[in-house]
């Protein structure tokens, strides 16, 4: 099959796979975080699972490599990332296993069934919108900004796709988790395993993982920390396993 | 003046200060979780406090030892533990700064006044109670398990007295994590400050730290995570430290 790449893109490796992704060199490029909310991700076999936010489609490409899925579903708002992220999945032959939608995720009711789904996992934007000094049809904007979906919206319509049962899949900002578990609650999921990564051992944590299960009942267990950066100042061990590299390359 | 010391109890020191504590040596002793949360408190000067569920009244004694204090009152509901802790009052010469108060905080408001407080603390019991295998006469049981009040109790009780503005400090168990913001929340506290407690640098956290304040906006700050024993199995210099000690002693 014959894929399009731009002039303005390249084609990099999918971390820990074979499997290929076209980038933006000038910018739209996906991020250690949705790297390590994948790593994060215990994903049963035949599973059925959406993407919110899914950008360059990382994260349904590492699942899929890492994983035996039955249909990941990666939403994407920005027509031109979802069209770049639909090549990418032409690109690994993958038109059976991934599927690009480019829609809001507001809308997803037009698209997807209620309560069908497994897991749903989600790398949103951290930052709340207010302020207005952004440039709002800006691409990298709106993939870090709450511009077109708050958290509220990517916890709602989590909640409407999953199963009883199902599994939710974050990554967020620390500062913002007592407004995620509040949503979270509001929309009947229950958190049930956190990790903060910390860069470093004795930093405080800048991002938190967090698995949430709806309908469960009240019990939230926390992971030993995630620490990036070692004592020596290069990347643990596990940042390594995480990327699918041995340490000695 | 002369205070009775009864034949099963024993007079200790109050963790960095020359406080004495009365304690019982048939259990009920105070632990290490309320010398943690003394230590988390910043205390601004002539703040009025209450403690929920003071036990032996360590909370109040070790936050008069350190701070400024206008008037902090211990709420107590057990009757023999309540009276050993005015003892120590007493023994310390505090009548006019430390108040205990034998009753049950789920009456608060029959002997305290609504927002007239700038500080509650509370280290209160961290196990739900259900299971009904607990003997609830038992004094060890009523201080560890959500029997004589719930969470919720604690939480409501402590809005009830704060200022707007006033702080919470709130120890805790981490897996109750999500009760207890989803709780603050209800009661119109937003949680700003936590720090875990871990008993080992690379393990999971095993007590929270929480400090919210009536009324506040929303963020939540993560303090670095605090360690009890370092690599060579001995206590941390700030364990030393919270506890008043010098290392070399």
């Amino acid at each position: 099959m014959e894929v399009i790449i731009k002039e303005n893109e390249r084609i990099d490796i999918v971390p820990g796979s074979e499997y290929k992704i076209i980038q933006d060199k000038s910018g739209f490029c996906y991020g250690t975080d949705a790297v390590l909310l994948a790593g994060f991700c215990d994903i049963k076999k035949n599973s059925r699972i959406v993407d919110l936010g899914t950008g360059t489609g990382i994260i349904p490409l590492i699942l899929n490599s890492r994983f035996n899925i039955d249909k990941i579903y990666g939403i994407e708002i920005q027509n031109e990332v979802a069209e770049m992220a639909k090549r990418s999945v032409m690109l690994n032959g993958l038109d059976n296993k991934v599927e690009i939608l480019n829609i809001d995720l507001k809308k997803i009711s037009s698209v997807l069934n209620q309560e069908k789904f497994d897991v749903v996992t989600s790398n949103p934007p951290y930052m709340n919108s207010g302020g207005g000094i952004l440039n709002t049809s800006d691409r990298l904007a709106i993939s870090r900004h709450e511009i077109a979906c708050s958290l509220e919206d990517v916890i709602k319509t989590a909640s409407y796709l999953l199963k009883d049962g199902g599994r939710f899949f974050l990554i967020h900002r620390p500062h913002r988790l007592v407004d995620i578990v509040w949503l979270l609650r509001k929309y009947g999921m229950e958190p049930k395993i956190v990790r903060f990564v910390q860069p470093k051992m004795e930093e405080s944590p800048n991002l938190l993982l967090l698995k949430s299960i709806k309908g469960a009942r009240p019990e939230l267990k926390f992971q030993k920390p995630l620490c990036v950066y070692g004592e020596d100042g290069k990347y643990t061990d596990e940042i390594y396993k995480i990327y699918g590299m041995d340490k000695e390359n």
